[in-house]
């Protein structure tokens, strides 16, 4: 972030995000949650867009970094590393960063409506999405752009029903068990 | 649903909730998206809640029906006819019924944050959830309870991605290629 006050602004709109939904995402509610002084919202992201990108700026450098530290496994990627640290990444998201995900889970509906929004989260979604495509090439895929498309769609699809789908998680030998089965029919 | 004026409130929900997320949910707005005069949805749904529950209700109606008409198909059910109707019912879902699908993710989210509304939309899962399990077991899983969830959950992040995830659609073949791919690895 641009700075540490970016930062505090940012990490309050993404826990209004997750706690409270687009409703209760207001500037005055940022500066309150953050603890800043009447106005400091405004300052820095004038308008709701500018607020909703800096939340989404927030979370792509948060997911960015785990999402390279999962990636930084040593030695080759081959299937079976893929599956480990694919598991240890859906894991994490929906154990430490839960909230995250909710908040991007919303701005991921409201980007539906806001072309701008769009922009940037397609953007910030090739981060994810480039690499994918890569790896899957790397360990054989004879379709790599397709299958990088449907490892993430899976991914989304696992998070999204632990956490908002079926109101009930998933055990980490769930995860391993369901990535490994879709490498499987992927990779054969 | 009770009433005609109920669905005519319900779709109307419905409607503003996938064009202007819950934001642009309020009693008013139906009224004047319903075409009714005001005060006719607090009439129907006094509170906030109510009305949530109202709009969960028609679209599980909804695709509680697309979905029995998916799995209508003659004959027993093999892997490759589950395959083709899972493909079907997922392309209705991104082209006919889109804006249902941005709905129920908006109601999805804001059950994390509401009891109740959790409590209705598990509810409605069950209709979706119970079957998928029979049907795994029916084609011969050897574990149906995990792989119908996972099947749920293949189904969700394929929708969330090509609607609110990546911004592009996949195409018929795509979905078709990916939903036997998982097929394949979960019941070699």
């Amino acid at each position: 972030m641009k700075s540490q006050r970016a930062e505090l602004v940012a990490e309050a709109a993404i826990t209004l995000l997750a706690e409270r939904g687009m409703r209760g995402l207001t500037h005055r509610a940022v500066d309150e949650e953050a603890g800043l002084p009447p106005g400091s919202t405004s300052n820095l992201a004038r308008t709701r867009l500018k607020l909703l990108e800096l939340a989404l700026e927030r979370l792509t450098e948060l997911e960015g970094a785990a999402f390279e530290s999962a990636l930084g496994v040593p030695g080759p990627i081959t299937q079976d590393s893929l599956a480990e640290m694919t598991t240890r990444a859906l894991w994490a998201q929906l154990t430490t960063d839960r909230r995250r995900t909710v908040a991007r889970y919303e701005l991921a509906l409201e980007a539906t409506r806001r072309p701008e929004l769009r922009r940037v989260y397609d953007e910030a979604g090739a981060r994810f999405r480039d690499p994918a495509v890569q790896i899957l090439a790397a360990v054989g895929s004879p379709d790599p752009v397709r299958h990088g498309r449907q490892m993430v769609a899976f991914g989304e699809g696992v998070m999204f029903d632990a956490i908002a789908g079926a109101g009930t998680e998933p055990t980490l030998d769930d995860l391993r068990l369901g990535v490994r089965e879709l490498l499987r029919g992927m990779l054969r």
